[in-house]
């Protein structure tokens, strides 16, 4: 039998024990948000690729202006005209401007721009020019925003807005990510239904396959669905082995009761090699893991809080490290509203409800009794007692996370 | 002309001229994540509907074992072992027990149950009970979880993994959401070219068209690309006409220079109302909204950064409003790494990274010049100086927002 291990043991065997799959495949940018991409993204051009105005104004040379002012302008021949869109084709001699509007190629000869409210353009060819310009003045210059060879955005990072933003900005309109893994999702229980069918006498619906499924969907993980299994090893068996055949990695949830423990302890056993029976965190401690390869084999408790936060602390995590995935989950801080106890000697983790008050965040434990879905729905976030710690007091700052 | 308004204005602005469109549709339940449910959830049934054991062990009268312990057992008449999945059918008399698996159904009878570790199963038919239960231990009785008639879940809610499980468990397999809101998205410039195609003199890639579908997509909107338009009224305006007809919101985003803002405002004047021109906002101010009926049409600045930070803060809390949607961003707290000015009377957004030091997270800055959308890519937030403040020194504690 194994030992339990601590959340912290448990995180270190996941990176010693797994490795990314470094596959690769190109998605459309349009379809990139939330995956994971798979290469760091270099630059190949300068963006812009020349010297660009940030304000409707006249492109001149400072210098030409030195000392201008409302009484004394600078007066310079306007020579020309850029227009959006096209390159600035002449060049400005001494003592002469072009209008630029914002967004607009800088003729050369240029070094500055002075923005339209302090000009005045006379009509006759010649403007006059109120203030002073300075060298740069209103100016992007080429390759301001980026030059080639310019790490743009890294390996491991999923793909938000702004990145889209990045990449369409230097032409990368097909973008190198990891493959969605794709995870086998089991319920196990001679209790359980679908959750379509109404219950008969002792049977409950089945929530965790949904709901694990709705956490490997959110996760940006493809979740196969391979139903209930009754609590019967033989099948059980059949089904694991079919799942790790085709998966990149299979959660089995259920098999409260202890033989069929046994029963998941030893068919992960059989199929590869066991690596965990037991965390010490509340709830979630009948945790199982274990591997075929690279291929990871999680059985979770079938309570379905107890299974949701293994998904969040333990399995993610895991699927993480499989794509290569920087993980960054940063806590929101908000004062308790009542006091909370824990156990000593194990982490303690609680959903929680967030609510303003008086311009603070506080958050409300959801007392549930274990396997109390409901009780989650609607909840916020969660929080966690490390196991060090025998509780907290009512106003105790705390960390709550949720995404 | 309008005047400019704070965002606090706005905000009020779009609540007053919007109101949610209360359309329905129905997903299937593995569809629902990320969608916002459109109808208060209701039980109709108990969940669980029947007294059920959360151990394994005996199922008694709490007062046939009062008094007992290692070294005085109460033996009791072993009468029966409950399957799970099945319905308890049987009672249990006095001075008598049964076995029930975790998550099983209670017999009529029990009001508790002993754990197995505190028994002995004396092969005989009696059971030896080394501790004395009490009324309702190790239970969780008919509809502790749900009741009929209990709101499970709160229309507006977006829903996640935990909703997901709570609507299982109740048996709703089929759910009310609020149909995607379809949005058309049009860049405006002369300058501007596909992110697929090689810029030419003068020109560059349409940052605003990809990165707003990817905020619509992330915000879970449909985004309807309508592609550049060139800076010509007339052709600007039979686009958004062509847009409005079909979608429930417009985003156009561009026409920098200040005719072809004024065509802007003109064309949304024309099609329905002008509600606001400028924002008290840096950068973003020179933002247009106008509605023709319920359907907003909003214009954003051309450069990417302005235009992003303007979809975040202003844009979707105004779909949220069309969808009655409960938006709840929250902040992480941050220590600035190095001192931020801002000018007094308008707010103020940067980018910035966050990053862990010594145990706590310091966000920097990310110091752009407006446009520069690749200082943006790879940022992992934002956070507002108030129009009354400022800047902020080192170190101040400042609250990071980013979903």
């Amino acid at each position: 039998m194994l030992e339990v291990k601590t959340p912290e043991e448990v995180l270190r065997l996941i990176e010693k024990a797994f490795h990314p799959l470094g596959r690769i495949e190109t998605v459309p940018l349009a379809e990139a948000p939330g995956r994971v991409l798979a290469e760091d993204i270099r630059a190949e051009e300068f963006v812009p690729d020349f010297d660009r105005s940030t304000v409707d104004g006249y492109a001149l040379r400072a210098k030409d202006t030195f000392g201008c002012s409302d009484a004394v302008p600078a007066v310079l021949n306007l020579v020309g005209d850029v227009r959006m869109g096209e390159g600035a084709a002449f060049s400005v001699p001494r003592d002469s401007c072009a209008y630029v509007p914002t967004g607009a190629a800088i003729p050369a000869g240029c070094d500055c721009v002075v923005m339209i409210e302090y000009t005045e353009d006379y009509g006759d060819g010649t403007v006059g020019i109120l203030r002073p310009g300075a060298p740069g003045m209103n100016l992007i210059f080429r390759g301001d925003d980026v030059h080639p060879g310019k790490t743009v955005l890294r390996s491991g990072r999923v793909l938000e807005a702004q990145d889209i933003g990045a990449l369409a900005a230097i032409g990368k309109t097909e973008v190198p990510v990891c493959p969605r893994l794709r995870v086998g999702v089991i319920s196990t229980g001679d209790e359980l239904v679908p959750a379509g069918q109404k219950p008969g006498p002792g049977q409950v619906r089945d929530v965790n396959g949904p709901m694990i499924s709705a956490l490997l969907r959110e996760f940006g993980a493809e979740p196969i669905d391979y139903g209930i299994v009754v609590d019967d090893e033989k099948l059980l068996r059949e089904k694991t082995g079919t799942a790790a055949e085709s998966c990149d990695a299979v959660i089995l949830s259920g098999g409260t009761s202890a033989g069929v423990r046994d029963a998941a302890c030893q068919i992960i056993g059989d199929l590869g090699e066991l690596l965990l029976h037991g965390i010490a965190v509340k709830p979630g401690k009948p945790t199982i893991l274990g591997r075929t390869g690279n291929r990871p084999l999680i059985g979770l408790p079938g309570h379905p809080v107890a299974a949701f936060f293994v998904v969040k602390l333990f399995a993610l995590p895991l699927l993480a490290r499989l794509d290569g995935r920087t993980m960054c989950s940063r806590p929101v801080h908000a004062a308790l509203s009542e006091s909370f106890s824990a156990n000593h000697g194990r982490m303690q983790v609680s959903a929680c409800s967030l609510e303003e008050k008086d311009g603070r965040l506080v958050a409300t434990p959801v007392r549930s009794k274990s396997g109390l879905i409901t009780q989650l729905a609607g909840a916020d976030g969660y929080f966690v007692i490390d196991r060090d710690c025998e509780g907290l007091p009512k106003d105790a700052e705390t960390e709550v996370y949720w995404h």
